[in-house]
């Protein structure tokens, strides 16, 4: 097992490709949650996530001629972008196998640091055999994404940072997937400030490490489904789970909509792009899952920004209408001239602006003349959405609310 | 007009409140526009913009005694966060004039830090004179959002902290509104690196002040619009406008759509929420609007994260359809059973994933029968594109791309 030694000496070798990320007070996160809450904004890690760290220093402990022969990785996310850098600094060939359905900007992305891209099999775990043996058909190195002394250590070097800028803090969130990052942080935490407890947050989609740390066991599940997908490991690795038994204090879930909420929380407060991994944290603050006392420091890692923004839009979209801050409407619009214009002058009345709008005259359901008229309101709040409603029904119309 | 000591006066204060924002390399960037390109990340300053420095240095600036009748502001955006965060450290009451139409997001914001909000006039122009004289009547303070010599003082400040991190870069380019940003770095940044170019950016949609450059006195426009509403300034402040022709070296525009792809960018790549004011910089660089030689040091100011996730949203849809990710097509759907189940084949073997449907069998200029299908794909890039319209066309399908 690695010790403090191993991270501090990793230390020495990282910083020459990461930059030191800022680790900021959240005052209205702290509000919200009754702790006082750090982030350590690892998102602004250059790659979008921390995995540069371990790559980075599992390439830097090779031999030269080890490294003449090149590395190999599976990954379609964040530990492929780290590989690829770390490669590149190096001057050395990087190989990352994709799985064959990878969208072609985490394609890009990668092949923009020079490594060499390989489509083979049709999810993760296929593209992990494929790659495996790949490196050992090359005699090439192959970099794993956590179950690794050196990917651990470099992982850990994120802990001397946080406890540099923020001292004996009561307790760190940190994701977990895999296990690496968490294990890294463990071992240099409790040698250096030995009451901060360690607590795990992994997805409710993606339960192995939790399953395996409550039975002290390695326990693999069948299936993995969460928008986390930078956590989304179905198989528990026997060496992340040693360092977590013996270090970490606790482990705790939260599901995608708790992600999802949190996401928007660092879009809108903190004006952070989090992907579903790195915002495990924050969900678990804003939701209340913490058993500490008031006022407790805590620091959460937000270990990466990778997320799709065709997913950000989703995620936007799903909590304007949970918050109130859109409506969709069902509006049966009766046979009279002027039905529609009345609307709009109600909708004009209310201050709601309509942001899409649908006709359909058509269906069955609908007597002769009458109309279906679907609408997507912009509202100011849960008040004003009462009020449109008691407007439209003052006025005589009938209506759903769409959900 | 001020001078250096009172940007380091300002300093001196500001501090209790601000944090030292990040200011990192950006790789990517730099490769972009062929410069070394570093940003200035005060889109994660508290209250998510810079307007708080100018604000917080105003307001303590005041006697006790005028500190103790309060102050008042006209604002819906930065300028208000700023002053109630500010109030709200001395203790003292803030009232913000907003206009009606003011959305309840805002209205919450401010209301939070503690400050009173008055909805008055139909646009800013009606409550910046109701809150002048509010502020008269009552014997309060009015604090200007620019034209202001603690105000500018007080942004100065930014140019302290870019110099601390990077020495004499070759230029900075700072987003203008009013030009109270722009005023206080620039006298810092000539007082300490005179060699450094001082380049502001405005928006083409509110170029008042850029015009006022060109002709070396204050010119009015008739109407702002732009999506960078943090900058949208109608008329020429004779107080900045006499430090601007005094220190700054030139001035540029950009439009709508570079500073919405600088947003997208910014959000994908450097994981930041960036609002349009703030990112005018870098719309300027990846549309090299910028004559400087290649390599050279140049400092981006992020000045603020504050944008509605709405319109985040239309950005990042906008954005998909442009960079080839997304594409929406009309197909005619021709009167022969499985065609629509063909169609849907032709798009799966193709992998492009289907994210939104739409049918229509009424259109007067359809055959009775045939049917125009409307498809949202999620496509891979420009070849991809093509190859699903090749595959169509092989198919025998007509359709249009819908833009």
């Amino acid at each position: 097992m690695i010790r403090l030694e191993d991270i501090e000496a990793a230390a020495g070798q990282v910083h020459k490709v990461t930059v030191k990320t800022p680790l900021f007070h959240a005052p209205k996160l702290s509000e919200t949650c009754g702790f006082d809450v750090y982030l350590k904004k690892e998102n602004l890690q250059n790659t979008g996530s921390f995995k540069l760290r371990g790559a980075f220093n599992k390439i830097a402990s090779l031999s030269e001629e080890e490294r003449s022969r090149g590395v190999v990785a599976a990954s379609a996310g964040n530990h492929a972008q780290g590989v690829a850098l770390a490669a590149k600094y190096f001057g050395i060939p990087a190989t990352i196998v994709m799985p064959e359905t990878t969208p072609l900007t985490k394609v890009e992305g990668v092949k923009s640091y020079g490594a060499q891209v390989v489509l083979n099999g049709a999810n993760y775990d296929e593209a992990y055999a494929y790659a495996v043996g790949y490196a050992k058909e090359r005699g090439a190195v192959f970099v794993h994404p956590f179950a690794d002394e050196k990917v651990i250590a470099g992982q850990g070097t994120i802990a001397l940072e946080i406890l540099e800028s923020c001292e004996k803090p009561d307790a760190i969130l940190v994701p977990v997937g895999g296990g690496g990052l968490i294990s890294g942080i463990a071992v240099a935490v409790k040698a250096l400030s030995p009451k901060t407890r360690i607590i795990g947050v992994a997805a409710e989609g993606a339960p192995a490490m939790k399953l395996s740390f409550d039975a002290k066991r390695p326990i693999d599940t069948t299936s993995v489904r969460t928008i986390a997908d930078g956590i989304a490991v179905r198989d528990t690795s026997p060496t992340t789970l040693e360092y977590i038994l013996r270090y970490v204090d606790e482990m705790i879930l939260v599901n995608d909509d708790e992600i999802a909420n949190a996401i928007l929380f660092l879009l809108e407060k903190q004006k952070l792009v989090v992907e579903g991994a790195g915002a495990v944290g924050v969900a678990a603050l804003m939701h209340r899952r913490l058993d500490l006392p008031e006022g407790a420091r805590v620091v959460t890692v937000l270990s990466g920004g990778n997320i799709d923004v065709t997913m950000l839009s989703v995620i936007i979209e799903k909590g304007l209408l949970k918050s109130y801050r859109k409506m969709k409407l069902i509006v049966t619009l009766v046979d009279r001239p002027g039905s529609l214009m009345k609307l709009t002058e109600i909708l004009k009345e209310a201050q709601a602006n309509i942001v899409q709008i649908g006709y359909d005259r058509t269906s069955l359901d609908l007597k002769f003349g009458d109309a279906y008229v679907s609408i997507a309101l912009e509202t100011k709040g849960k008040e004003h959405q009462q009020l449109i409603k008691r407007l439209l029904h003052e006025h005589g119309y009938r209506f759903e609310e769409e959900h």
